[in-house]
């Protein structure tokens, strides 16, 4: 395993310096991991097999209410479920035969063809935090994001070689008015980056946006040959108004992506106590019936066309009912879910480096590794808030960013598995050194030091001595350096001036023909 | 799941506050983990059955050095091994055929019978911080440990509710003389706990003074009636010298603590790339042929006699050479080194807090998370160092050892697995609920809150703004409180006054009969 920022070894002036600094980013990356690792059970065949027919009951005796969305009222009444009202019941196992269409996993193309993941099946995907309306750093703590901080976390994206996907609502820019900020979101993705992103769901009307643009931005290349389909060029979050209720934004979204034929990432989000039961079987019953009818909606509007069952769950706090992180309760419920996942042969969503701590302190960073270490032996394939996450979300951190990127990195290390040849069995290495002896100057060990071990960019494993001599910086003072140095070096990759020139052309058109609003 | 700190409920004064104190403590307790949940396993029976393989090709090709130790050499020429010089080496399949009369399980008696514990099977006992020099608090920084910070951790443990174990050398008195130290620390254990503990072995007779004082502490039930041997009553910690070699000092605690059926863990201490190949496998390999000849050297002196097989596994640093802790390698390895135990039907020992941060920062949260889970995950069932770790072992800090304390208490809830009941599948709430409306207030929250969640005494899961008008405490700002209170909060478990004296009179005399010395 190599070590952090490939783009730290460039040059900084010229173009020869700079497209030097471009191949070897790309060099040092993995598009995504393919494990080599068992998956995590924590329950039994009985105990999914319950869920799985609890479900069902759900779906059947209570059903899901369709808010504000006649057309989906009409498209499941169409498909012979029991429509009353928006109240909307489905026959046991209806959803779960509509689901069957939807791939194992799917390609999501990135516009560097070397970048593109596959989504599903053995494959894990890391993608930055979502969503944050704060940032906060160690120089100006906390405060409102703006769309340079969405630019920054781009960037910082980009040049992690440990995270595959660049993510969406990297953090709110709160300074570009609500019905027009997703603009120069999705065109941060696209200038910024050549990984795989996100589209807006916030509105129908920003959800097309996101599609014309992905259609400029791939051109001719947005058409399938193969199957005259749009290529899959998204993956966008649909959550569901748990419990039981999918509204008219969240639809409006989904069914613009679905008819484009690009993926929606299907998130029950639950904070069990208050959207669900406080049990874990109680959690996952709730979102596995809200998931099946997101899915099974996609299914209905185009089959065929990509979806990943999400599971975002938290347990609260006794005492303040806030929801609380890095707790055992989650931790199950995300195995179970991910084996419910892998039954119904969808992709799975769930996890990340969650936590409810207001500073990357010590609580941060336990909290996060006990969802993140979760989310890879469960076996998550796509893992949203790898990096940044603080304070349940409302904020995105800087020096957080590099933390869990660099824990990332070590996941890489953990998925890869276990070398049982030869060279991993070591046998000549122990004949040759013996009792007593050292083994760090043997042939084994020089043949195989640079790539034995994970090497963490930003743990410190000095002597305190020499860690005090170097003035006794702690983790998130030695992040905030990173993060400054990795912007100062950030390359951005090649576009097309011709196709950057429409893009910018096709969103001030847009922007426009319509009035600022914050709605 | 309960909260933190049971002592303090008590009140300050009075005897009967004290003894109140004393039973509220008990009840919280429980005295040990029986897990509910499955094992993770990294490694195929293929790549197991190749360690096993290739252990024994070690053990019977290269052999192993038992360094000045004429009685071990002895033992095993008689036990029909090949002794040449002090290289011994071991007919295929001896040592394990003699490790099968070993114990699966073996309760390891306390003075206080409710804190007994089983350890072995499903079962797992956390146990604090072992054998660091130097001590850290958020006051006083770092320096040398003593006798005074040594009661203070036997105290802190024995507040907690998440610990089971008393540990060792919880820190090293450095104050005291070498060759007298072991004295007061095994006092400590005996007096300001009545948890298990662990015994002496930096000399045979410091070994042999830790039984001579279990022999006054138990009285007439030192003796098991049954066996008409020693009841198991300490466990005591005996580390290889590795690569594939065995001293006298530590065969000579060995051979003291099972004679006196007195349990013996068993741990090869390997830094990858130093004592053993930098593969899994390799140091898999030379783990488990040093544990085995370990294990059954106790079994040749007392057949029957508990063991339990130990790995400490660590990466180095590239950089460096220094040991590196949380990362993904010795993690694998330690999956592994459960599942050889399992398969060869003995406890096993692994794990901890570990990490090489010098101050409870992100990196030292990251790195013990990355490492406990595994821990409890892969079926450890005797975890030393559980809470307090720093430095790689060399610093044990107060407020890390609430941090990892309360850590440990998670776990529990982890361990104790998932609900399958018609209580825990909530299907009568989510009936009463319904779509759209939430859960807090139902039948089945009300009567299930209380126990739901794992309750953490050091997370904050407040919002930002009441985070802040608390004072923008980081958690090793509120763990730094916390240690405080419990000690100050802390009543001595009741000891028979004349035991005491007898503990006292015996130490005196002992200590009077030899001069201090250094070494």
């Amino acid at each position: 395993m190599n070590d952090q920022a490939p783009s730290g070894r460039a040059g900084r002036g010229g173009r020869d310096a700079k497209r030097a600094a471009r191949l070897a980013a790309a060099a040092a990356h993995i598009p995504f991991i393919t494990r080599n690792i068992p998956y995590y059970e924590v329950l039994s065949e009985e105990g999914l097999a319950l869920i799985e027919h609890n479900a069902d009951t759900v779906l059947e005796e209570i059903g899901i209410d369709f808010k504000d969305d006649a057309e989906a009222l009409q498209i499941w009444k169409d498909a012979g479920a029991d429509v009353q009202g928006e109240r909307v019941r489905f026959p046991r196992g209806l959803c779960r035969s509509l689901v069957a269409t939807a791939p194992r996993e799917y390609t999501q193309h990135a516009r560097n063809p070397s970048r593109s993941v596959v989504i599903g099946g053995k494959n894990t995907v890391f993608a930055p935090n979502y969503g944050s309306p704060f940032v906060r750093d160690l120089d100006g703590g906390r405060r409102y994001g703006t769309i340079e901080d969405f630019r920054n976390f781009v960037k910082l994206t980009y040049a992690s070689p440990w995270l595959h996907h660049s993510g969406g609502t990297v953090c709110e820019p709160v300074d570009l008015p609500v019905n027009k900020r997703h603009f120069e979101m999705v065109y941060a993705h696209m200038r910024y980056s050549d990984k795989p992103f996100m589209g807006s769901v916030t509105h129908p009307e920003r959800a097309q946006d996101t599609v014309d643009m992905c259609r400029i931005l791939f051109g001719d290349d947005f058409i399938d040959p193969m199957t005259g389909k749009p290529k899959t060029v998204t993956t966008s979050l649909i959550n569901a108004n748990s419990p039981l209720t999918w509204d008219a934004t969240m639809l409006g979204a989904l069914k613009v992506y679905a008819r484009n034929n690009q993926a929606c990432l299907i998130t029950p989000f639950i904070l069990a106590g208050a959207m669900a039961p406080v049990t874990q079987l109680g959690t996952c019953t709730v979102t596995l019936a809200e998931a099946l009818v997101g899915m099974a909606t996609v299914q209905l509007i185009n089959p065929g066309c990509p979806v990943i069952m999400g599971s975002f769950a938290s347990s609260i706090s006794m005492q303040s009912g806030a929801p609380t992180f890095g707790t055992p309760e989650p931790a199950q419920v995300l195995y179970i879910m991910a084996a419910l996942a892998r039954r119904l042969g969808v992709p799975f969503r769930s996890g990340g480096g969650l936590c409810a701590s207001k500073v990357p302190d010590a609580q941060a960073a336990y909290e996060s590794a006990n969802t993140m270490l979760p989310t890879c032996l469960g076996g998550v394939n796509f893992v949203l808030h790898t990096s940044g996450w603080l304070e349940g979300g409302l904020t995105v951190s800087y020096e957080k960013f590099m933390m869990d990127c660099d824990q990332a990195g070590s996941f890489h290390a953990l998925l890869a598995g276990v070398d049982i040849s030869e060279n991993g069995q070591a046998m000549d290495a122990i004949r040759e050194v013996g009792p007593g002896k050292h083994f760090l100057g043997c042939a084994h060990t020089q043949a195989n030091f640079e790539t034995a071990f994970f090497r963490s960019s930003l743990a410190d494993n000095n002597s305190a001595e020499q860690w005090e001599a170097e003035g006794s910086l702690d983790m998130v003072a030695r992040a905030n350096a990173q993060w400054k140095k990795v912007l100062a070096d950030y390359v951005a990759p090649e576009i097309d001036p011709g196709v950057d020139e429409a893009l910018r052309e096709y969103m001030d058109r847009r922007r426009a023909s319509f009035p600022d609003s914050n709605v």
